[in-house]
């Protein structure tokens, strides 16, 4: 039997992450180079410090270990999570922070928390494709704000919302990434994260960060204080926060947290209690004895240097291969580099050639809520080796020019997307 | 600022889940003995070969052991789940399973695919408090059955079902916890399996069959033919069923899958991809080397004496020390025993006294979506110790014998809700 005419109308409008997909097809890809997912480097997981705490966590002695834990997340860790993020700024009550199975579960939970079907997300263009689907899949109407050099253009977003406020429209949160975003690098610049609090507080809305780079800045270009999160300023606790230890840790254990006001780590309590009961016990307690034994703050250094310099190889290598034709804005840190083609070039073509070459990035499009973005792609330097880096760009590089030998021959050409990401 | 203008229509309806309310209450009382959560009794957690498998794990020599994994899950996992399911009768081809982060989380994602506010889920009276929180967190209409001695009343249920029909409301699944049910214990016989298949084809409806305590049968009074899933005879592909390795292995290990015709589990990976990504993979890879090490069949026979044995210590205290006053229905395996107290005594006022007697358990009323069941409460003898065990029911008998005199006192009375489910 078909299962068609049981699905809700939310399940009918799912769809695939692009990253997700391009997960699948690129296993099937002998010698695959893939700039596609923003994984951590394996390398630089704290293993022994992880094999040495579960040694003694799986010891028996404690029974609650591998128990059902509470929903809200295992104590000590929430108290350690609570010196942590002072050191960022942010001061909140143990009432205030909730553990969540990663960071995307706490996107979702925010989604069903606030969002009415049809309720309006501001997000910046473009934005996390975690974020989208998350929110598209509460069925919310997601609408785009143009970035500029240093973060969200605060007058498109005031006139955005003023012209949905007259539309009618209820704006439910406005949706940010301000350090190293998630896919353009790009960092929100102070004065503008006080300006955006501002504008927040005189327009009433909220607005959820999503801070999962933050610690990872590149110690060439920026420093602690470039990524104080928004939250630290949050007077008037209309800001919902979170981070994660995926990208400093491991993603493989499922961690991360959500500050906000209590009554809304109340409601997340609650409505997590239903979609999972609670993050796994022994992922939690292992998270909490890298973070007690300093791993981030003995580890923060080689992190921070290690992707530097990934950075610098993949740019490099861009420089080198394809330096003619291609702009990025230079990031300051996290994992993504975004470029944006020869005006008229296509993504997805270059695409097709660049998998059949045994390359793969993941197309802007699947970044844009608003349909544009042909013309750009997200690369992430991240987790391949130094080689293989330089290797992929120069395959990358082959499919980009014969992409654009082969639209000379042929005619070809696509209109100029026009994203508002600022190239260079 | 107050932040309730801003949550969803959905987050005003959510509710606490009465068990993890006495969990929080509970650890505020001194020498507490609770019989309310169903937790596995950790001796029983294989410790030994989780120890030894975390420390090949984390190693370091397979890097994806601590990545971001498939959303689907751990591929040897998921091929080892073949076997496992396919011992319980249930032949499934790889792209039928998926793993979830716990069976909670796959009742969550089956509500989102399935569900849109005001749909009807049919329920049996009473039925499991985490079920009924997913489906209500997506807006759905509960509308109970009742149960009788073997299982949820068939003639009820298409009453039920045509008048719902006959009302214009369109009935999304029934939801069925076959084996040892939370929180009655009682089981379906075979013979209603087969009639609720045949029913369930008639009147084309889907079955979500979730099955979390199958394997945990007493052998004093059941075997594993009495186990049979429904989804072993579902020959036209309308039951998606639901297991886990929190009762069979250890439940911090967040890990548990669902069994479904194709085209739900390519959704399920869907909306699990904006749900969390994916299960974790440590925690994955643990439960996978626990099956394939035969675990769960050199321990079962282990786990099945321990918890039959615990059923016995219970049910002899409750014999010996309110045997008078309360009935139950003699469990055939699982966590629970069913108690309904006697006429016109209500449970939540007993559990007033017998939290001030420093005993626990949860009121049957959380478990009725139609407001009956007052003169209920659930008792889980799976995890304190015997003597505890002997202590709190000694405790409770006090409490029960309490209320009854102080309501002969002050002429109190409540009217017997007349719950369906057997007694005795």
């Amino acid at each position: 039997m078909t299962f068609d005419r049981f699905f809700s109308s939310a399940a009918l409008v799912m769809r695939e992450s692009a990253i997700r997909r391009m997960g699948a097809l690129g296993a099937r890809i002998p010698d695959l180079i893939s700039f596609a997912p923003g994984y951590p480097d394996p390398v630089l997981f704290p293993w022994d410090t992880l094999r040495v705490a579960a040694a003694d966590l799986l010891s028996g002695a404690d029974p609650a270990a591998l128990q059902y834990g509470a929903t809200r997340g295992y104590r000590p860790l929430i108290e350690a999570l609570g010196t942590l993020l002072e050191a960022r700024g942010i001061r909140s009550t143990f009432e205030e922070r909730i553990v969540t199975s990663g960071s995307q579960q706490g996107l979702d939970l925010v989604a069903r928390l606030l969002i009415d079907p049809g309720d309006v997300i501001l997000v910046e263009l473009p934005t996390y494709t975690g974020a989208i689907s998350a929110f598209n899949n509460v069925r919310a109407s997601l609408v785009g704000v143009p970035q500029e050099a240093d973060g969200i253009d605060i007058d498109a977003l005031d006139r955005t919302f003023e012209r949905l406020r007259a539309e009618g429209r209820r704006v439910r949160f406005l949706y940010l990434v301000p350090n190293f975003q998630n896919p353009t690098g790009l960092l929100i610049g102070l004065d503008r994260r006080r300006r955006l609090l501002e504008w927040a507080d005189r327009q009433d809305v909220v607005i959820v960060e999503d801070d999962p780079y933050g610690d990872l800045y590149f110690p060439d270009s920026a420093g602690p204080a470039d990524t104080r999160p928004l939250k630290a300023d949050d007077t008037s606790g209309r800001v919902i926060y979170l981070s994660s230890s995926s990208k400093t840790l491991a993603p493989g254990l499922r961690t991360a947290w959500v500050v906000a006001p209590e009554a809304v780590v109340q409601k997340l309590d609650l409505v997590k209690q239903a979609a999972d009961i609670c993050t796994g016990g022994l992922d939690q307690r292992l998270v909490h004895r890298a973070v007690t034994a300093g791993v981030l703050v003995t580890e923060g250094d080689r992190l921070r240097a290690h992707y530097q310099r990934k950075r610098t190889v993949m740019e490099r290598a861009l420089a080198r291969e394809i330096g003619d034709l291609v702009t990025w804005p230079a990031p300051r840190g996290g994992f993504f580099l975004w470029v944006t083609l020869p005006a008229g070039l296509d993504a997805d073509a270059v695409l097709t050639r660049a998998l059949q070459a045994s390359v793969s990035f993941v197309t802007g499009t699947a970044f844009f809520v608003d349909g544009s973005g042909q013309d750009t792609l997200r690369l992430s330097f991240s987790q391949p080796a130094d080689d293989r880096i330089d290797e992929g760009i120069a395959r990358l590089g082959r499919a980009i020019r014969e992409e654009i030998d082969a639209q000379l021959a042929g005619g070809r050409s696509s209109a100029d997307s026009g994203t508002s990401v600022p190239r260079g």
